[in-house]
């Protein structure tokens, strides 16, 4: 079995998943503030999955799995795999801790650390695999070619690209190649919420203009101040009637048509699995998405050619896809 | 030894590399137009390539090396290496021709094909990789490795990513991993000319704002309507008090700056070299490209954080780059 943390900006998450890669159980519990509540909230929750899935063990077609021998953990901020380091984690109020000491004193295990988005990615790359298995070989790595990409124009190559973009309160994306996040210096890969585009406002990160301040839950609160803050629907309010609702609405789906096409051009993506707390609007948002990219094919030949709308889809927000990819987290000595 | 050709949209080139990378002979003439002209110019240079070196065979350190067994050809437009198509190459008035089988008649020998910006930028990669070789071993594929990169926050991994980016009429970038481009459905992955950001113009390809509508000659042409056209400096018609050319010079500036960004947000790039056309701007472009970098860098820590003028570095547009990279393109089968 494998253990995986997902420590949030609100809430921490311990799934333990079995060898076959299905979750064996989920424990989650509002996340701790400062770098000693945030490992024992983490360490707590770790120790109850533990506990119940070794008084359950035997429940698995009737097979004694191992339990978990080391953990995978990950959270927001500037995350160095190598060090164990994490930096400016700033709703967790940690502006720097050893993410890796101090968990893995407090589990007695080793414990391997990404960031919170590159995590879901291999989390969401992992859910993408699982579904073009067969069904005669249901076991994780089993996986049978994909025969799309020998057709694709793509030779006889068999890279497979998958960007996972994580629509929360910000705006990041992250690349999976052939099963391994890319990282680049400081893991920067993928941090294109703050690549300036037109129609933006005025960023925290000093630029004008940044994707985050059109397609993220930040500018979504921006563009319409609701009574009541976050977590109404601005499709909904539009269609009532609410015109800053529908143009807020649109803005947004905007900018995420303008993030699916800037990942195509500069990674080739297959594939890209929408993530994070705005896909709770569900089918609405999926349904404005692809009205942004109609109108975009409509009007150039190029983007149509991109074919956009097939390459991206939206994943429930009930899914625990940061979890599940900190627990399949490579060892730094594999990196 | 090694053959390669570059069609161009003006001159086609055929260079041949000696086997330790070095250029043994470069023959130049204007392109042909449409399909047959266009093989037959680029035939006639790689034979008389090829009668220059079969006569001078000996002339390098004594050693008689084998003549090239096969070619490497890249054109623009949208080229399948798998089919050997070339489509879309207007400048060439080709809508569609097989350049692998035109041109491996016309020569007798296997002819690998690549899309020109891609095969600059495999071009662009060995020069790198050259300049990084130590003295006591100047033999390609003797390479040393490079110690930045367990250094680097990258971990124990050694992957190297260079991007190149041609700005010529157009603006498109490629991008090499481990010495291999990284194509994409179609070769999409580099396209980041038809991205639209701020302060663009309208696009011929129907979109509005494309980074190539302000990074590239044709911009350059738009913004700033010289008499006697292209080849003029807008840098020192600047300096001379010219306000358009020194407007639109800031402009082209900008342009080549977000669009490093761009790359380093989506690909990591460590390194990103400039060619095509307009680095005949030289030093004047490599200073205006580095003053929108610092004033970007002082307004954001974020951008500073990126150490973009650390990244980028200029090609001298006297390097066959293109023709280079064509020699190099690993044949289909290895792909």
């Amino acid at each position: 079995m494998r253990l995986g943390l997902d420590i949030g900006g609100t809430k921490t998450a311990a799934a333990i998943l079995h060898d076959d890669g299905s979750l064996a159980t989920l424990h989650t519990a509002p996340s701790g503030h400062g770098p000693g509540e945030v490992v024992a909230v983490a360490a707590m929750l770790a120790q109850a999955a533990l506990r119940e899935v070794s008084a359950n063990r035997l429940a698995k077609d009737g097979q004694l799995e191992a339990m978990p021998a080391y953990a995978g953990a990950c959270m927001p901020g500037l995350v160095d795999p190598a060090s164990g380091q994490v930096r400016h984690a700033v709703n967790l109020g940690v502006s720097s801790m050893d993410l890796r000491a101090g968990l893995g004193a407090a589990l007695g295990m080793e414990v391997n650390i990404e960031n919170d988005v590159k995590a879901a990615a291999l989390g969401a790359d992992q859910l993408m695999r699982a579904r073009r298995r067969t069904p005669e070989s249901p076991v994780a790595g089993a996986e049978h070619r994909d025969a799309r990409y020998g057709a694709s124009g793509e030779g006889t190559s068999e890279h497979r690209t998958l960007a996972y973009l994580n629509i929360g309160t910000g705006l990041a994306a992250a690349v999976v190649r052939d099963g391994a996040v890319l990282r680049g210096r400081d893991g920067i890969i993928g941090e294109i919420g703050h690549f300036p585009v037109a129609g933006g406002a005025l960023c925290k990160c000093g630029q004008f203009g940044c994707l985050e301040t059109i397609a993220s839950g930040s500018a979504l609160d921006r563009l319409w101040d609701v009574p009541g803050g976050r977590g109404h629907d601005p499709f909904a309010a539009g269609l009532a009637g609410d015109s800053v609702a529908a143009h807020a609405a649109q803005v947004l789906c905007h900018g995420i048509a303008l993030s699916l096409q800037l990942l195509v051009l500069t990674t080739g993506a297959e594939q890209i699995v929408l993530g994070g707390g705005l896909c709770a609007l569900g089918d609405s948002l999926k349904i404005g998405i692809r009205s942004e990219l109609a109108r975009d094919a409509a009007a150039s030949d190029f983007v149509a050619s991109l074919g956009l709308a097939d390459r991206f889809e939206l994943l429930s927000s009930e899914v625990p896809v940061a979890a599940l990819g900190a627990a399949l987290l490579p060892s730094f000595d594999r990196l």
